[in-house]
C-alpha cells in the first residue's frame, strides 16, 4: 500500500495510490501518523474502503506533501552506514565501527517530495546531497530484539538528507546545526508499506544532480542492517509509532567528490529507490520556485 | 509569574504558582504549551484570572510535572559553554570555539521536578549529572538577532541534563544516543517567566548529589551568552514556541572528578538555579521507586 499526504484545495488529505489514481481517505484518517497509530486495525479499514465502490481520482504528482507532513519528534538518522562511504571518510585499515553513528534533523526539516528546497543564504557554502532510505516506525517498542525488529516497521520512503559540511563540522563536532536547516529533509514520494518489499536489503539506492548520477548503491552494503539500527536506537529510548530513521547513504557526496561538488540554486536532485520510488527537489532561492518536470 | 503542569487526580492540569498556593487555569489552558503559543495575550488572561475571586489551593510538590510534559520536538542542548567545563575537558592553550556545539535529547526524555529516573540498566556504566539553565522559547523566529533574542524567549526551568558517558562517545562521536534515554531530562519545578529574571547571565547554578555539592558555578561564565545561541540556533532553523535549549552545564560533571562520580540506583540529585528553584530526583531501578523529601 502507497500511502500519500496531499494538498486538495486549501486542506491536507490523506489518500492511498493506486497506479496513478489516488482513493481519498480523509473522512477516516485525518493525517498519515493516525493510520500508523491505528496499526493493523488501520491497514484493515483502508482495505475494506479500497474493496468498496469508492470513488478513483487521477494522482496529481504535484500535490504531494511529504507522507508525514507534522513530525513528533526530530528525524533519526544513522551516518556513514555504507561501507564505501565510510572508507571514503576514513583510513580503510582502522576497525569498523561496532555501533552506529546517530544524529537528529529538527523537526521543520520537513520537506515534500517535489518541493522547492531553500538554498540557506547566508549560512552554507558547502550545501550537500545524502540518498537514504527512510524507515519509519510503526509500534511503540524498546530494547527491541533485532531479530524482532521488522514486526516495528510500518513502511519506507525516499529521502534526501541534505547538509550544510561546513557548518556540520563548525559546532564542536556535533551534526544537529548543519544538518537541520528548514526544508533539508524531503521525503516520499508516499510512504509504502514494509509487505510491498520483499527485502529491504536489496534495494538499488540512487541519486542524480541535474540528470547525472552521483551516487548509485544497494542497501545490501549497509554496515548496520535496518533491524540492527532499530534494536541499537532502541536500547535506551522509546520508539514511538511515526519515528522516522534514515538509514545513512551511499558513497558519492558531493563534498567527497573530484572536484566537489555542492548545490547552489536550479540544482535539481533526484532520489530513487527500487521498490519505493523517487523523489526530485529543485534548490530555489528564497521566494523563488523552479519549475520541475515529474 | 511561575507556571506548572501538575497532575490532579488522574488528569493534567495547568496553574499557577503564588508562594504556596496554585490557582487551577486548566478550564482557560489545556496544556502549558497552549500558555506559550498564546503569547502575551495568554499571560493577560491569566492575569485576570489570578486578579479575579479566584480559589487558590495548596501547592502539592509532589504532583508536580514536566512544565511542558509532551514536547513537540527533541530538546536542544548546547555542550561545553562554561568556560571551567571547556577547560576541564580541553588543553587551556587552544582557541575558544567561535560556534556552540549543540546537540539534542529525543523526546521520551523528559522527566518531572521529582521524579524517579530509572537507572538505564545493560545501557551505560557512566551515568553522569549535569546541572543546567533551560529557556523556553516563545515566539516563532528565524535569523534572529542576538540583540533582539530576549524578545522571543518565554521563560526559565531547572534541568538535568544527564548522560551516559560511555554511550556518548560510542556513535561515531555524536552524542544522541548517550543523551536520549527515557526519563534522563527533569525540568521544573515551573517555568518561570521571563520579566522575573532580573538577568539572566547571573543566575546561581548548583548541583549536589547526595546533599554534597558537585557543581557550583554562575551563569555569568557562559562562553555564548542564552541570546547569542538563540541567535545561532535560529539561523538555519525556524525556532517554535515551545521549545526547549539547555544551555550547558558547568565543570564538576562527575566524569572528570577524581575520582570519577557515576550515579547509582539510590542515588539523589538536586539542581538549583536562583531566582528559579530547584528540582531533585532520586535515580531508581526499573519498578522501584524513592522516597524523596521535598
Amino acid at each position: 500500500m502507497k500511502i500519500i499526504s496531499f494538498q486538495n484545495e486549501n486542506k491536507m488529505s490523506v489518500g492511498i495510490v493506486e497506479e496513478n489514481t489516488v482513493v481519498d481517505v480523509s473522512h477516516e484518517f485525518p493525517d498519515v501518523l493516525s493510520i500508523i497509530k491505528a496499526g493493523s486495525n488501520g491497514l484493515d479499514k483502508i482495505d475494506r474502503i479500497l474493496n468498496s465502490n469508492v470513488e478513483r481520482k487521477p494522482l496529481k504528482i504535484e500535490s504531494l506533501l511529504s507522507p508525514i507532513p507534522k513530525l513528533e519528534r526530530n528525524v533519526m538518522c544513522v551516518g556513514w552506514n555504507y561501507l564505501e562511504h565510510f572508507n571514503e571518510r576514513f583510513r580503510q585499515d582502522i576497525d569498523l565501527p561496532a555501533k552506529p553513528t546517530v544524529f537528529t534533523k529538527a523537526t521543520e526539516s520537513v520537506a515534500g517530495p517535489y518541493e522547492g528546497i531553500p538554498f540557506p543564504e547566508n549560512f552554507t557554502e558547502k550545501f550537500d546531497y545524502e540518498a537514504e532510505l527512510a524507515v519509519v516506525i510503526g509500534r511503540k517498542g524498546k530494547n527491541i530484539l533485532e531479530e524482532e525488529a521488522s514486526d516495528y516497521i510500518f513502511g519506507y520512503m525516499c529521502a534526501n538528507d541534505l547538509s550544510a559540511r561546513d557548518v556540520q563540522q563548525a559546532h564542536g563536532g556535533q551534526w544537529f546545526m548543519g544538518k537541520s536547516m528548514d526544508k533539508s529533509c524531503p521525503m516520499g514520494p508516499w510512504l509504502v508499506t514494509k509487505d510491498e518489499i520483499e527485502d529491504v536489503q536489496n534495494l538499488e539506492v540512487t541519486c542524480k544532480v541535474n540528470g547525472q548520477t552521483v551516487q548509485s548503491s544497494n542497501t545490501n552494503l549497509m554496515m548496520f542492517s535496518v533491524n540492527r539500527i532499530i534494536a541499537e536506537l532502541s536500547k535506551g529510548m522509546t520508539l514511538l509509532p511515526g519515528d522516522i530513521i534514515l538509514t545513512g547513504t551511499p558513497s558519492g557526496i558531493g563534498a567527497k567528490r573530484n572536484p566537489p561538488l555542492f548545490l547552489r540554486a536550479g540544482d535539481v536532485i533526484e532520489v530513487a529507490i527500487s521498490g519505493i520510488g523517487s523523489i526530485k527537489n529543485g534548490i530555489v532561492t528564497v521566494d523563488e520556485s523552479i519549475k520541475l518536470e515529474v
